[in-house]
């Protein structure tokens, strides 16, 4: 065990293209470091920001692709007594999609060994983001109304299924009929077609309660829907996860209704908040996948080799992550 | 003296079209009121909305236009002790293009007679506005920047003056180069063009600093550079006052800068906050007003039966506003 498996990208582009199977030595542990050996990695939407060169920050090239992923402790370096091999932790951050990769043993982020290993993998970006949009933002109270598109995304499934855990009702824009009564079976209240004129039924879909928070990944006209929906004073959060077309609105909502319109990153989150907060964010966030309150589905297993498969996979409609496992 | 002239509107649509200059009785104070003689009114862009049947509040047809206007206490009603006749007062807003109105004693507002005339007459709706964008949206510390639209209007001037008074710093965007020396010399530290690019010289306009503050009274293509213009979590405040362009933006700058879009009216401010907030800001104006830091231009005064000419003067390019006489 010599050489491993990894995904780089020598140049910022599109995926299909700029991506590489390529080999590389198996890194080795030094003093104070662990080895973390994947066991599974995810495909995000902001990967694709990051291999295309428009996200928020990028890496230094050539670069490992990935994000997110989970991993056990495989090797321990010189002196590290505070972790053991076998432990459940985060796969380091910077190149998930690696079979190996080695970190300092105090940047560990421990993952409770009782979450189910697929949806721990799934557990660091999209459902922490959807936590805290339905945390941090505004204060919502239960039987608040929150309004999202992307309704069948990772974040929108999150959304959608930690709501109802707080007692928030839902309406989830989305752009296909079939995926109406699937969500609705995970716990939505409205589900929506995009296009088809709703935000003029939406005194009837809420029973005449005001939508207080919407939720936008998409902009374009999904966006300005939800602009129009939104009650007074309401709040629209822009959040990272897809590279979302122009919003384009008419100033009248934000002068006579008061309607704000604010951003979410949870990359920003994570580098500007105390630690604590962030852990208190994880933390929930496993408690609700350990007592089943959240549960992604997986649309697909690829093995890392498989990458090109995977985002072909994953660039189609689908419900669920796709997964890379070494 | 039985018959006055009032300026007043039948139906919702082009001023040009349907304002009509009418005959009506003076009307007599009843117990409890008293009669305001019109000094000087204003022409507000809001005007056009009302009359137009766009703004955010609209009157009973048939209704007599203006908002905003000076007057003298004329007449007082039975009763009546707490005022006196020729008490210098806001002419009633519900109609200030006539020659008297009445109003209960109570809801008289005074203004200080040390206030010039026509910069009173100006002082209940631009300078307010103005005043709230700088002090109530985000909190300013002297040097910070702040960037506006329509540098030229009399929220622009009045930002221009009041952001000079409190030691502010601003960038005003204007149409015509012509512009550029007299926003200077009323104290405007940048002046830009629209659509020459300068958002690309932003770090050069404020020595490297961030702009913290947009205000937006455009949209579109202007509202856009702001956006682009502002640093890292700056607020953009679209207020009340020109009906705007759409707003068009790429959603990145809210998700990665931080960047939040907000509105402000001032007519909501009113309505919803205590007598004594809008008291403040109020004084603060006619304070400014009497001590010449502010001091807006007038463009011309037209009698009120001169309505057509003067609206055609106020839709030109100009600069100050045009004034009502009696």
């Amino acid at each position: 065990m010599s050489e491993m498996h990894a995904i780089q990208h020598r140049n910022f582009g599109d995926p299909a293209e700029v991506l590489e199977v390529v080999s590389l030595p198996v890194p080795q542990p030094g003093p104070g470091e662990v080895r973390v050996k994947l066991l599974a990695a995810t495909i995000n939407p902001s990967d694709y920001g990051m291999i295309g060169g428009s996200y928020g920050r990028l890496r230094e090239l050539p670069a490992v692709a990935g994000r997110e992923g989970v991993g056990q402790v495989d090797a321990l370096g010189p002196g590290v007594s505070s972790v053991g091999v076998g432990a459940r932790v985060r796969f380091p951050e910077g190149g998930a999609w690696q079979e190996y990769a080695c970190l300092s043993a105090s940047d560990l982020v421990l993952v409770d060994a009782t979450v189910p290993v697929e949806q721990a993998a799934i557990s660091f970006i999209n459902p922490p983001t959807a936590y805290c949009l339905l945390t941090k933002m505004i204060d919502l109270k239960p039987g608040d109304w929150v309004l999202q598109n992307a309704g069948n995304s990772a974040v929108g499934l999150s959304v959608i299924q930690m709501a109802k855990a707080m007692g928030l009702k839902t309406i989830s824009q989305v752009r296909r009929e079939e995926l109406v009564e699937t969500l609705k079976s995970m716990g939505a209240d409205q589900v929506v077609l995009e296009g088809s004129g709703w935000p003029k039924q939406i005194k009837e879909l809420t029973g005449g309660d005001p939508v207080r928070l919407a939720l936008n990944s998409i902009g374009g006209e999904s966006a300005s829907d939800q602009i129009k929906a939104l009650g007074e004073n309401g709040t629209q959060v822009t959040f990272g996860g897809m590279v979302g077309d122009k919003v384009r609105f008419p100033t009248r909502f934000l002068i006579f209704n008061n309607v704000r319109l604010v951003g979410f990153w949870w990359d920003k989150f994570c580098k500007t908040q105390p630690a604590e907060a962030v852990n208190e964010v994880r933390d929930a966030v496993h408690r609700m996948m350990r007592e089943e309150q959240l549960k992604l589905p997986i649309a697909a297993t690829y093995k890392l080799s498989e990458i090109k498969d995977a985002i072909r996979h994953d660039k189609n409609p689908r419900l669920g992550k796709v997964l890379l496992k070494p």
